[in-house]
């Protein structure tokens, strides 16, 4: 089923297929983790309905953001919510395999990459299912899109990703060994007694060993409200 | 200068050289961190004045600690606090070299190893200061410490280690690269809102990928007070 829901931010709407995936917590918490310079040239691998161009744009003021995705169903979708929000100058979608990025953007390079990928093993799972493709490593794994990263990225490039904390360890060796180094973790709580739920982490193409592990990032107070910060990025200023 | 301080936990006391390395709050939280089977072989390398052992007897039904120091100052030291508090049945220390682990504990294996280990580069360090030597990576690396980790544990076998969290990825890739697969992740801070100082890590001989990072230790609530997690490790029955 179709649906139009709100960001709470410039007015922005998104298309959502109910029976597809659908945009949570990981993409408000990487678009609002990410940082640029003014007029930086982003790519978002694995775009899906265009949820974190949409929303980098409401936060930054990006140059050109170009999202690529596989599922031709979702490049529907993004193209919808971007032209309803009359952004079709400031994001384009490409439709087309991370794996081949080499080919889709040879001698194109980007200031920005980021990410929200797939972070569950891709066995046994029904692979015509589209929320399947999204979460599990059916049609990409980590390591494809950390390569891709690698190879669209200009020198001392950013790529920020979104991720699971179990496998906090495969994706920083996977960073490091793709010459990608972490520079910026970030661990996500709902409460500050509970284990993470996700890990926010900025790579740097080439750069130097040395990591800045900041403080978590709480979501809710123990009365269950949002923390000020937490609440900050839901639905205030950009 | 030579000084007796109390550790709070069974009475158990502690000769410190105040010119030369004097535990702190790693030694506190990296012993209670640590978790074994009654009676489990335990060893520790870079032991200093044997704070670790100590603590461990405090905090657990080990069996044998050993603890492996080539300073022989802080091994004079670590003997006098052992029989000060009645440990020579407990405890026992071998003066030698971490890069020789296979040769001094030949044919032994360990069910635990611990570790503090020096967790800054060693470039143009004076060699004979002793708080040099323990904090900076120059009569051993962290990948000495890892490798002579591996060598004597048995199979399944655990290392627990803190470090800090600005070569938290070093730490995490060597210990994979050795076989010693990160487990357990646990970040410390001064507060809620700071970045942390240390990381705790629990790493298993083999063991399969896949890693749980805890919630975050905080030690100071915002009227400065220990929080009672932390009061507790500090100050709480074993």
């Amino acid at each position: 089923m179709e649906r139009l829901d709100e960001l709470h931010r410039k007015n922005y709407v998104i298309f959502q297929d109910t029976e597809k995936f659908c945009f949570g917590t990981d993409a408000v918490l990487l678009s609002s983790f990410v940082t640029m310079q003014k007029n930086a040239n982003v790519l978002d691998l694995g775009t899906g309905n265009a949820i974190i161009p949409i929303l980098l744009c409401a936060r930054h003021n990006s140059g050109h953001i170009t999202g690529l995705e596989i599922q031709k169903d979702s490049v529907v979708l993004a193209q919808k919510s971007i032209e309803k929000n009359l952004l079709e100058d400031r994001i384009s979608i490409v439709e087309g395999d991370i794996k081949n990025v080499p080919t889709i953007f040879k001698g194109r390079k980007f200031d920005v990459v980021v990410s929200n990928p797939p972070y569950m093993k891709g066995q046994d799972i029904n692979a015509q299912d589209a929320k399947a493709i999204a979460r599990h490593e059916i049609l990409c794994t980590l390591e494809d899109v950390v390569k891709a990263a690698f190879y669209v990225l200009k020198s001392a490039g950013s790529f920020f990703m979104v991720y699971r904390p179990e496998r906090v360890v495969d994706a920083l060796a996977v960073l490091r060994e793709n010459k990608l180094e972490p520079k910026i973790i970030r661990f996500v709580h709902a409460n500050v007694d509970k284990e993470p739920k996700l890990v926010l982490i900025k790579a740097v193409k080439g750069g130097k060993m040395g990591c800045n592990v900041l403080a978590p990032l709480i979501m809710y107070n123990s009365d269950g409200a949002l923390t000020a910060e937490a609440y900050q990025i839901y639905y205030g200023e950009a």
